[in-house]
């Protein structure tokens, strides 16, 4: 869309790096005598990577073409080139050229200019395959239902849903939610005990603002998560105690014997990372705990609506509404990016729970609420859902067939269910998988990544998140993952 | 929208009444026997107001009508309007029949049921005309070109937009802000140092954490100001000196006898609510005591595209961007309800804001910025903009040439600039014209209402929101405003 945005394409071309990369510093270059033509070179590309005009991974054009290009001789890119690896901008492979290196290679003296993009999600290096978890098929991202969508919903807002919003989000989301969920989910709700959010982040980060002003200290989680949402947690000043986690889900049976817990978190569709589905005796363990105590169940329904051998186990909100904050996403079933969530409260919840949010009101578009609100009505939506889940499906079953022939002592554990899947792995068997994932740019997770902090190590697993590629990236992802896993000793 | 939705019309027919209000629930009615039936009637209808079936104002069907209808007596209809009547859920006015109650009416039984709802935005009720500060006229967002603009980002997108962002926003949208803001606002940056918003609550909101981190105490803001941005800041655990206000924007100079203050909020381009442009000498005071205490300045630009007797002054960013964070939205040029805001950061703060946002990733939807960063592009944002201020100036001018020739003693105080303006008063002149304006159905604010704690009572004031009516709607708020004014002793 603009000059300054990083080349798509893996490799540069003569013209585009003069036009794109070095752009206005080329007469500076010009301008330089001889003597100071490389550091002047080194500069203008050091800079180029740091304004992100050359993207990490990019391939160089060879120093003979720049040179002829930029009427240099030869030597004085060859040497600047061969500088800027000295000093890890760049790097040099056989084969493949000069290519601009991962910004975490970059030397300590650049570290302070460097911080501000080194933790950034889009200056990743893109492995060669993705099989990382908690991600959908972005390529099937459904942009003509959802333009038409907000063609519709565009055309129906009234003026005012356009001004400072309702903290709870629009009431027609609400209401196609408080319809959807019920059918999908069984969620017993209506659409004014419904809290929009944009994404799961900012609900969870909300409700650990109400629960610590209601005194609470800690919070129960599972023993295998994300820490991402513990940090959040934890930034709200709340503990967290874990449960761990086996076959049959979290063993929230402990709850009752933890003192000063006031609410729990739980996966129970699709425990996360190892997929176990929480078994009725601890969903109703977890609801007496939460009756007797008055505890509050925060259900993270990541992925609930992605069940392959069976309908969908009801969500654990629709046995006790008032003691379970159900909260769900469009981040598996449609995509990240919106930014939309929602949280289904009980009535007494509510009232607190908007007014924090309401004080930063930090809710979502309200054209992309009104847009969703009509996917939902028109059917889309559940259409999507529909044809996400046979695609998922086949991709696990093709998983669970393919290491049944060629890594026969994998073992698949988990309910066939959502984007992701568990391989259990001998004893050792994980860091051998990982390392040989990096030789293959296979990108994975190993189990040990999710597991809490007062938790003992357990068992050597990958978690593989078959959501991640698209169609045409799934049997190199895949062929991929078998050679890593036949690799192993 | 959805069948649930409420009624976009304000009063309800029979067909749609049954269909949408009592839905399902006819048949429960029809279950009963006659001697249930007023009561589950009463139920019914009940249950419709909460659920926001029937929204507050809407006209109900006749009790003859409704029970022809229902093939109910028409006094059991009857009794249970009466009845709800007295309850405090329904309304019967003279002539205009029988209507559903604003929520704040319902009677103290009910309160818990209805806490939820009492604060909100969208159940306060609509005044008759509206001069209320901080609104553009939302009746002319440019839809067709934001739709056009939001089919080119979705086509343009590439796969991976869809997912998990960077928690600096989209790189298109920085983009297009960098060169914008150097253009319109003569602001000084590049791309990655802007980071994007959920509005200006949420930047303030993040700086305000980064603020505590660094173990700042306090900021100063401006003496008259939004009470919710102090109230963020407040959260964050910081304490709020104030600078004084009068005709040249804040007293900055104060600034160096202020031991322990961070950081100071001001508005530099149009003071809220005065009006009054930062002087000369009060910018480079600010500066300076930035530069030589370390500390910062937020420059909160809200209205600063809309100067209507000279080219806009410069934002406060330009003279120093290291110690100057530039804060904008597009919830004055184009509508708040997109939630899209940007924060220019100086570099060495960059890092410590995009983790601290990083953690929640609260960040806007990825379509809105690309659409956004693509109405930039097209010169459709500097299209609106510049039709929207000859709509606002003409706004303006009009306001001051009706007051000067029918209330000559209210003198329009403030630059030329924005969507408000400042009228005073005759001493007291406040509170009598509050008073006239809630009988003219008249919704502005009072001067005072923006005082900060600190602050002693000074002039008696309104602040004029010119922006918020529709064309139609504008000539009779402005008739109204001078009834207001002119029936003042």
């Amino acid at each position: 869309m603009t000059a300054d945005a990083p080349p798509s394409v893996d490799s540069v071309t003569e013209q585009t790096f003069i036009a794109r990369v070095l752009g206005a510093d080329r007469s500076a270059l010009e301008a330089k005598g001889t003597a100071g033509l490389r550091s002047e070179l080194m500069r203008v590309l050091r800079e180029a990577v740091r304004m992100g005009r050359l993207a990490p991974g990019v391939r160089l054009p060879s120093s003979r073409s720049l040179a002829a290009d930029l009427g240099l001789a030869r030597n004085t890119v060859a040497d600047a080139y061969a500088e800027l690896v000295a000093e890890g901008w760049f790097i040099a492979r056989q084969g493949s050229g000069t290519r601009v290196a991962q910004r975490a290679e970059l030397p300590r003296a650049e570290s302070r200019r460097a911080t501000g993009l080194a933790p950034l999600r889009t200056v990743r290096p893109r492995p060669a395959h993705n099989l990382m978890p908690g991600l959908p098929d972005l390529s099937t991202f459904p942009r003509a239902d959802w333009l038409k969508s907000s063609r519709r919903a565009l055309a129906a807002a009234p003026n005012d849903a356009l001004g400072y919003g309702d903290p709870r989000g629009r009431v027609e989301l609400r209401t196609a939610l408080a319809d959807y969920l019920a059918r999908a989910r069984r969620v017993y709700t209506h659409p004014e005990h419904i809290v929009i959010c944009a994404g799961f982040t900012q609900a969870l980060k909300l409700v650990g603002e109400v629960l610590r002003r209601r005194q609470a200290r800690e919070v129960a989680v599972e023993s295998y998560g994300l820490d991402v949402h513990w940090r959040l947690l934890a930034d709200a000043g709340l503990h967290m105690p874990c449960l761990p986690v086996d076959g049959s889900g979290a063993r929230t049976g402990n709850l009752a014997g933890m003192r000063g817990v006031g609410a729990v978190l739980l996966t129970p569709a699709h425990q996360f990372p190892t997929g176990a589905l929480l078994h009725p005796d601890r969903r109703a363990a977890a609801v007496d705990w939460a009756r007797s105590t008055g505890g509050l169940i925060l259900e993270d329904d990541y992925d609930g609506e992605f069940r392959y051998d069976r309908h969908p186990v009801g969500a654990l909100q629709g046995i006790d509404p008032e003691r379970v904050v159900h909260l769900g996403t469009t981040s598996k079933s449609l995509a990240p990016g919106l930014r939309l969530g929602w949280m289904v409260l009980p009535e007494s919840l509510v009232t607190e729970v908007v007014e924090t949010k309401g004080i930063s009101d930090w809710s979502a578009s309200a054209l992309e609420q009104l847009t969703l609100a009509e996917f939902i009505e028109s059917g889309a939506y559940d259409r999507h859902v529909r044809s996400m889940r046979l695609r998922y499906r086949r991709r696990r079953d093709q998983l669970v067939a393919v290491l049944a022939e060629r890594a026969p002592e994998v073992r698949v554990s988990g309910v066939p269910a959502g984007l992701h899947a568990m391989l259990e792995l001998p004893k050792g068997g994980e860091a051998l998988a990982l390392r040989a994932a990096a030789w293959q740019g296979l990108a994975l997770e190993g189990f040990s990544r999710f597991r809490h902090p007062d938790e003992a190590p357990g068992r050597d697993a990958l978690v593989i998140g078959y959501g991640a590629p698209t169609d045409s990236a799934w049997a190199g992802a895949l062929e991929a993952l078998c050679r890593v896993l036949t690799q192993m000793p």
